[in-house]
């Protein structure tokens, strides 16, 4: 196998009306040997029960999706994300991840501003938990069509602005191409990440977009430029797990074995 | 009528469904004294009775969309663009604008680097054309999610120093509240454009998107700070003609009356 392929994670929205054993089963068939759960398919199954079938399967887990919105109308409603966010934590842990992926969250309402501060603040609250957990926080900025229902922040220099208020030991960068590729000044802020990149996540952008959540297709079938950015990251210090993280309808709907072959056959070929 | 309203230009695709005429009509009927024709609405009149309309009609033109598209896989593709965004040119002439907006076009493939010096080297061949016309190319950063294909050009600093390789006098930039709004940095930006706005547009993000290129909903449906972002292009030293422009299903399927009355109300409200 491949130096690139034993990076390759599956992200388990990829394929998502599967359950978490299902795809771990599909990834020592397949011989992928990094998973990343989400959270609601740890939960069906149980998080004691998840982290032993993924330990006994010989997996390691890239990174826990995810935790995040903070920013929420009410102090009480933030306080409770506060506490969402410290089990999240205990999850990362218990899993044997020390990456949580933060989905930063939308503004409340029309001050996108002040939601951008509720963020910091929430990252700032759950800060000493994750460090004495072993479990480092990744901002995700995510593409700026997200940026009304999903999170506030969306660009690459924003999210490293941000993880700069904090220690580089405890908080830096979820990075997925999707999110990032359109931005002209992308490897110009790659290069100012670097000792701050946790994660890097792969999909591919295709015309006509087939979604706007369910909007990603399989590395190859758009026009991101996924070695490159790859590169970069590499260049940047990263050289860890990469995960497949496709939200898209066709996809969920086809055989997860198909799903697996292809994914590391487009994997090993554009990223 | 006050100031602001004075301002509000009805943008022709907010009434996809009507005539050049109508729009013209509704303009009158609804005390509008602005409007910002598309070149296929006025290509379904003819060019000079589309501006024999439009001037006897008492109204002044905003801006004409849309020139652009500069980006193409050949040179002779390429070559046909420049000579359209002559026409183009002419067209703004003829119907008595000064400002053509320009959207950029999308990469042909996965190169958009090379796509964004296409870009320039359209701008560049069109430019003693455009002087010679008495019209600026104002240059549209488009919102990310149309990178890949409507416009390599998203962001707004990207856009000003695209638009700073030309003369003040003959290139700026065309700010759409819908594209620039949800980034961090905007009204730095913004600051940094004084002396190059040529024309700025507005709409709003309503949560959930009604579609992707149909995504825009009329002003205070959705979480874009207007009034905000009308203030800062104004301290930029903007104080022309404001678009409505609005690409909505529902919308375009409402009478004219109708969508005239509420986008006067919710633009002297929220704009």
């Amino acid at each position: 196998m491949s130096e690139l392929l034993k990076r390759l994670s599956l992200n388990q929205i990829t394929l998502n009306k599967l359950s978490l054993k299902e795809c771990v089963d599909l990834c020592v068939r397949h011989q992928v040997g990094w998973i990343g759960p989400w959270r609601n398919k740890v939960a069906e199954l149980g998080l004691a029960e998840s982290a032993r079938i993924i330990r006994e399967a010989g997996l390691q887990v890239s990174g826990l999706c995810r935790g995040g919105y903070f920013s929420a109308p009410t102090a009480t409603e933030r306080a409770a994300q506060i506490d969402d966010n410290r089990r999240a934590i205990d999850e990362a842990a218990a899993l044997g991840t020390s990456t949580l992926v933060l989905v930063c969250g939308p503004a409340p309402d029309r001050n996108i501003d002040a939601a951008r501060g509720m963020v910091a603040d929430g990252i700032a609250a759950v800060l000493d938990h994750a460090r004495s957990s072993g479990v480092k926080l990744a901002i995700e900025p995510l593409h700026p069509m997200f940026a009304a229902d999903r999170s506030v922040i969306c660009l690459v220099d924003e999210a490293l602005e941000l993880a700069q208020k904090f220690p580089a030991e405890d908080v830096g960068l979820a990075l997925d191409a999707f999110h990032i590729w359109w931005d002209a000044y992308v490897y110009a802020k790659l290069e100012k990440c670097a000792g701050r990149i946790l994660a890097f996540h792969v999909s591919d952008w295709a015309v006509p977009l087939p979604g706007i959540f369910a909007a990603r297709s399989m590395m190859g079938a758009g026009v991101i430029e996924l070695r490159r950015l790859r590169h970069a990251v590499e260049a940047a210090g990263y050289s860890g797990p990469i995960e497949v993280e496709i939200m898209n309808e066709a996809l969920w709907n086809r055989p997860g074995d198909d799903v697996m072959e292809e994914m590391k056959r487009t994997f090993a070929e554009h990223v």
